[in-house]
């Protein structure tokens, strides 16, 4: 049977007789358009020829505009209210919950602050991409004091839209209805625990390394043999081919659309695995896009219910898969193969390789134990910063201070590889980071779900069989898009609410077991 | 100095305080937006996965109805109306005219109409993809028909409205002005002297082949030094790929915007002539685009002229110099490079190679004295189609008795080389077929022009120097736009209106001369 809703969806042309089924259509209409920026600025970001930028990004602005009009036009919030009292089914409701979330942040913001916004960002990131090399500090300042005041003003305002605090309003769009008070309890309970896991973790290692020193793979590996593995890999985790794509970009993504997933990733001859693990990240992004509901794509609850949650997915792959003892024994014969032969795809010398613990001034490069402190110590920073508590010119102090408690790394002065490492603050986003380990703390909650309906769950993974696991992330995640909240979403997937005893039972049992 | 024109062109955001401004700004918008729909749909031809048909189609479908809403919206009709009361000058009239041309064919169509064909459109193209290769009429003809409907009504309401026969009234938004009895005029005087002068070639080239054997080219022909080769003609040929790229696609085509032109071509091991000579016929389209008035980008005047003025370009890249002996003499080098010395790239070897003509089943394969059989064939065949003289079930017998009066070839039963063939049906697109034949003639037009001031043209193509072509046509059809019509760009250039006796002149002089 077929709601009223995916009948709307399916059938574009359809009158819309009431205010709910108005604002389905509405949904498509900007859902069908948006396809098209996607696609375009996917193209942009992997294929456009540098003479092209100018004109694409002048229409990507000018679709964002009129998608901007679209889902504030004066009508659309009467008709949420009238929706409201129109006798709608359980899935409705959850739809039209999401429509007034949306539109209730969309209204709050003038086009003129968005405007600068845009224009703050774009000046300070593409001044970074040269003020990073140049660990030039003090210039990134002159443009990032401008950008932050912008986004304390737009998390004012939102945070008086919505009756939430203002850090919290910002990291709302990224992850509805999570507070930084819910962040300080988990993330809270992971400070008291991490530093110490990781000096054990790391004595260990090295204690190992000692007695039989690790076994590097050795290059240089030809960039069409890595593409094909990556290709490969992907076909094994489930990827389909048939709607969706592995290109190459400066920066990997999962972008596209769910119809059309365009995945990227970038090679370099001298590795292979930044670019394999990067893509394995990148595949579980990708499938939870692939499995979204189709018949509510269109409408906001078939959309990926958070970025939380999505990061589960990429580090369900990478991570609590990557890092398993069946992965490592899947992917050596396929390293043989496209490689040759070596010492260092032995199975059990890949398993060391993909889950070696090391202390690192780089986010992107950090493994699963150490990842979490490069995230507390920017939740922390631009929590305080945006609540207006620190000043930009803080941070350098506070970055080396929180880089000596929770790592043991002395930063001074190296602000290329500290404060100025990521693109989130130069591009203006705040809020986002906490999503990473919220990730890994659901991602660590879903594999402790799946181990107590199928404690044989380990065994099937080293027998190569990862289907049980796509299953489960299937029918619990992926295919239940928005249709409840994150809460209710990890309560009826899990049994349990958040809860961070995962990751460290996790961490433990894999590094310390 | 800048005119009224550029101002408001390169300030979309300025104040519109004239009708005239305010046209001008809604063209920038709507100029944007197509700039998303022409990326989308190159990527849905030469990159999309298959199961993103669906929603890339439903995307551009959209899209194509709100730029219909955007170019029909009532106030447009009264805004015209006022410009053309205000004081403009001679460029501004110039683009003023050509948006109440566009605006009356623009409103003589419902969106829903558009958007029916454009799914329509899509759903046959896209299942003619397999059908072709299958054989398949039947299985086309079922998504045909409803799309030859469509066309009708288009057809039908473009007459009522512009006073045009309704065969004239589709191929009008191709090459406008260009009417069917004018077609029937030119292409009546070809009709005449064409199956004599096949007849003729042909014989005359069998008893040269009868003395001299030809020397034809050795395979296999690796596919990425094919690619190459490609890119490096179309550098000599003068593209620009900081503004464009080189892709594969089933059929191909120039596509994207002036700003990023995406070429495709398609690549066969056994032969590289096809995909060279492809490339080009679209380095020609393509130079075009490159090359359009900057200032007038995103306005009516500041796009090509019509269909036919760019066949002409691709036919004077592929064929007027493509046929030259200076083309081989180029190009002898590049392919012992590419693929080792073979007998049959010897210039003198490789220009009989170029030139062959051959009595053959595919148009796109044809050469340019055969090429024209083809299109009278379509044409004759579509405008019957179009105004209700044959339904679409007639099309095979059709096709098989003009094949055997033009040609002299037998196609019954092979839809796959015949009806099937060409894209331009499956998508909906009639009236665009006598483009190609007037394009060779407006090339043959062009090089006799050239050839008048510049009586050592040959000489110097010989020698490998092909800017003075590029010049000329850059000074009279590329930077010209839509400045003029296509009847005063033709008499601008050439000094006299359309006139097929140069096309005759031509091929006499390089076949029978």
């Amino acid at each position: 049977m077929r709601t009223d809703l995916e009948m709307a969806a399916a059938e574009p042309g359809a009158a819309a007789e009431s205010a709910y089924d108005a604002l389905v259509a509405r949904n498509d209409r900007i859902h069908r358009l948006a396809h098209l920026g996607a696609i375009a600025g996917w193209d942009q970001a992997a294929l456009m020829p540098p003479a092209g930028n100018e004109a694409r990004a002048a229409a990507l602005a000018e679709l964002a505009g009129l998608l901007h009009r679209m889902a504030t036009e004066p009508a659309l919030g009467l008709e949420i209210e009238r929706a409201g009292r129109e006798p709608l089914d359980a899935v409705q409701r959850a739809n039209l919950r999401e429509m007034r979330h949306a539109w209730l942040r969309e209204t709050a913001l003038p086009a003129s602050l968005v405007e600068r916004q845009r224009l703050a960002a774009s000046r300070c990131e593409h001044a970074w991409r040269s003020q990073r090399p140049a660990n030039d500090w003090a210039g990134f300042l002159e443009n990032f004091r401008p950008l932050l005041a912008l986004a304390r003003e737009e998390a004012e305002r939102l945070a008086d839209r919505t009756g939430l605090a203002r850090y919290d309003a910002l990291m709302d769009r990224y992850e509805p209805g999570m507070t930084s008070a819910e962040v300080d309890r988990v993330f809270g309970e992971l400070r008291q625990w991490l530093p110490g896991l990781i000096r054990e973790v790391v004595a260990r290692q090295a204690a190992r390394d000692a007695d039989d020193p690790p076994v590097d793979p050795v290059g240089p590996f030809a960039i069409d043999r890595q593409r094909a593995l990556c290709e490969q890999l992907m076909g094994r985790l489930g990827f389909d081919f048939e709607a969706g794509r592995l290109d190459v970009s400066t920066h990997p993504f999962c972008g596209g659309v769910p119809e059309d997933v365009r995945l990227t990733t970038r090679f370099s001859a001298d590795d292979f695995l930044g670019a394999l693990m990067g893509t394995v990240h990148e595949t579980g992004h990708a499938r939870y896009e692939q499995n979204l509901p189709r018949a509510w794509l269109g409408q906001p609850i078939g959309q990926a219910r958070s970025m939380a949650i999505h990061e589960s997915q990429s580090l369900a792959f990478e991570m609590q898969l990557g890092g398993h003892p069946g992965f490592a024994a899947l992917l050596a014969p396929l390293l043989s193969e496209a490689f040759g032969a070596q010492p260092a795809f032995e199975p059990e010398r890949l398993h060391r390789r993909l889950t070696r613990v090391q202390r690192g001034l780089i986010r992107v490069d950090a493994d699963e134990v150490t990842y979490p402190a490069h995230v507390i110590l920017r939740y922390e920073i631009e929590r305080a910063l945006i609540e207006g508590e620190v000043q930009a010119e803080d941070i350098p102090a506070l970055w080396d201070a929180k880089m000596q408690e929770l790592l043991g790394l002395d930063t001074r002065g190296n602000y290329r590889d500290g404060p100025l490492q990521d693109v989130h603050w130069p591009e203006g986003l705040f809020g986002y980071f906490p999503c990473y380990t919220l990730g890994a703390m659901y991602a660590a909650q879903w594999f402790a779900a799946i181990r107590r309906t199928l404690p044989d769950l380990d065994a099937r993974i080293a027998r190569g069989d990862l289907a049980p696991v796509f299953d489960w992330l299937c029918e619990h995640v992926w295919s239940q898009g928005s249709r409840w909240t994150t809460e209710e979403l990890t309560r009826r997937a899990s049994g349990e609410p958040l809860n961070p005893a995962h990751l460290r039972a996790h961490l433990q049992q894999r590094y310390l077991g």
